[in-house]
């Protein structure tokens, strides 16, 4: 079967649900977090619909997911663990799968909009789980040859441009223009960046390479959230890979993914105080 | 509509008329300035129409048009500013469009001449307008997975190989051993380097980034005429942005592009001189 | 002739007698050398042919051949020196041809084999003859985004992983536990990384950018053999080139890289030895 076009037609008849143009404002007084869950091509794919199933009791969240091409191929409907992406779309908090194709599904004209762009302002999080080792050297490298790169590539990492949007969800009458996520008047706050998780999976001896370290200084260090960037890196964990190898690489476990988004999120705190 | 296969659809209807295999030897000797105007993905490569009609009006000029793949996204009939390809090659001076299918459009035998090496060596001059940020990225890392980056990685950054073949379009008889650009014996000039002009264009956010600020580096410091290079940069300006941010990373205006065009291969000259 | 079509088709019939999933536990056993020889998109890639045939007199041999997809654009049968893929495989010691559909070819499941892991381990030697300019930029920066770069990728820099598969092809009994490449105890020895040897071959251009210059001390440097790593370079030399420059970055002879080949594996040894 040539992928290929597998790939694209499911992609169609994904995209038509989604196809009436993102445009931001209609959604970001919605009242709910925004998670926008990405996979590159490794096998943790797989646990995509994990995280999902496991985030579907939050009302008050709205998934778009993004897959590469080589992603999109874990989950084909191949086995029980692998459903395919339609299903994907039944959880009742999924709002929009997205595939390369979708960022040229219509041919643009001046006031079109255009998808990676909408979906960084739509998005409140980014979480790349897994993170492939090619997607990791292009987003260190600041090539974007596909939407999820162009996500990243084009992520606010100033914390001046998106701000404005970000709102507390649970005051969604607030005003973009004097509140901002925790009620702070804008001129009394600190850019505050929307921040990217990113959980690394590969083979160990991929993991092992030289040239991984080089990637992480960049994801640790300067670009992390810890030294006033925006990135969040969800280390690999040493076990059995799917290769067979025994090592580390292997992405952190699924829960500990949603636990992650759930703090980021502050959807923890929701679920604590009964909502 | 599977953008894939129209591409491919306009790019063989285009490709025949320039398909007889394009030799630099039968085209040095023509008298005229070559420009190589290429685009890649961004919104701004509507401006290319723009950008060729305005210099139509130069008969000894000949310009040679590549765009990637997703720059032709935007060129596809789909409104009044945004032509069809097709209809680029209407304007009396653009010579050939070239597509990344038009590098192996004939398998390649012993003898056969290379695309992306016949286009740099009969260009002139190189502008990229716009460059996205992905393009940039490729640039400075030395990429070449279709054909634009092809031509630029194998440019003659030396000042050698393609020195020979440079020579003053006012005088095509001039032989390539004795004369150059501007009638100097060849052994008492410096080597003079042909130039490749790029106009980035991109989100604010992209522009931004500090992965942006790493390759200009190159662009601006290093690889710049200014030190002996052969880059030259025309920087965004701030405006509203296609997306609907507004701030820096829009592409200079297209007028300027012609402007610095007809300064760089001295068109302006000749036009004063009443030609 | 769209080019990609073409290439799938051949990719299938090549795909099936090898579709088999390889499993290298059914192979290591198997007392050969194991020669993964690639190619990567250069003119160079026609004496792939001539590299196959010199070593088809080693019984003791078996050679799978990975191609990019631009590389076998070199392969389609076009003239005499430019064999199809398919007759490639008529070489008896020529045991599969790769090509990047066939990561893709069955549908991933859990206990799947992944093709670019299996291949690695299988390798004794991995030959990249010719290394284009793109692919070497790949390399460097790390990214894996189709077959070949993927094997390159998940090579085992730290000769820790892949050593206990390594023995004696002159020992097919000896026990993986005990004995290693030439016989020494294991806990006797001190890790032998298995190694990449490239070739690289452009037009003199592209070998003179300073961005070459920026990879191959990679290459050359932390990466290679002489300082611990698993680079070996075989440079290129001057001489006309395809595209009618003369200069440097053509590849080195091919049968300098067969005889490269043979002493890396100690065919030549064996050779002597009247085998
Ligand atoms: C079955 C299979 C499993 C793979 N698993 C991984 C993995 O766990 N991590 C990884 O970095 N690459 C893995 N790869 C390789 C990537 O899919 C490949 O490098 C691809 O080009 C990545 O593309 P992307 O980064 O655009 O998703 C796998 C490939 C296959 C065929
Ligand atoms: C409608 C639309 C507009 C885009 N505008 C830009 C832009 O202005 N600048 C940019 O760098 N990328 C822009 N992109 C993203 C690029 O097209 C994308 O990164 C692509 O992979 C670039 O490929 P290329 O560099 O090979 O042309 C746009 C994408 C879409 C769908
Ligand atoms: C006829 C022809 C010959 C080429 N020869 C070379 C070459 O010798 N070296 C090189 O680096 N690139 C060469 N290229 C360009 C590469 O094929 C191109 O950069 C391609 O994207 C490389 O892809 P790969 O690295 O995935 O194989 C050639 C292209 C064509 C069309």
């Amino acid at each position: 079967m040539p992928s290929g076009e597998a790939t694209a037609a499911i992609s169609d008849s994904l995209a038509h649900p989604t196809s009436a143009p993102l445009v931001l404002s209609q959604h970001h007084d919605d009242g709910k977090h925004h998670l926008l869950l990405a996979a590159s091509g490794s096998v943790a794919t797989i646990k995509i619909p994990n995280i999902a199933e496991a985030l579907a009791k939050h009302e008050n969240l709205s998934i778009r997911i993004i897959l590469t091409r080589s992603a999109s191929e874990f989950l084909q409907g191949q086995s029980g663990e692998q459903p395919s992406l339609e299903s994907l779309s039944k959880f009742p908090n999924v709002d929009g799968i997205y595939l390369d194709e979708d960022e040229w599904s219509e041919p643009w004209v001046r006031g079109g909009k255009i998808l990676h762009i909408e979906l960084r302002r739509w998005a409140h999080l980014l979480v790349v789980a897994p993170l492939s080792a090619n997607s990791l050297a292009k987003i260190v490298g600041g090539l974007s040859d596909n939407l999820l790169l162009s996500v990243i590539r084009a992520w606010d990492t100033t914390g001046i441009l998106d701000l404005p949007y970000y709102h507390s969800p649970s005051d969604p009458s607030a005003s973009k223009d004097d509140v901002v996520a925790n009620g702070t008047p804008a001129d009394q706050v600190q850019p505050r960046k929307k921040i990217i998780i990113v959980a690394p999976a590969m083979n160990t001896a991929m993991w092992k390479h030289p040239v991984t370290k080089q990637h992480m200084k960049f994801l640790e260090g300067e670009w992390n959230v810890q030294n006033g960037g925006w990135f969040e890196v969800l280390r690999p964990i040493e076990k059995e890979l799917a290769c067979g190898d025994t090592g580390d690489g292997a992405m952190r476990n699924w829960k500990e993914i949603v636990e992650q988004i759930e703090r980021s999120t502050k959807l923890s705190d929701a679920r604590a105080e009964g909502s």
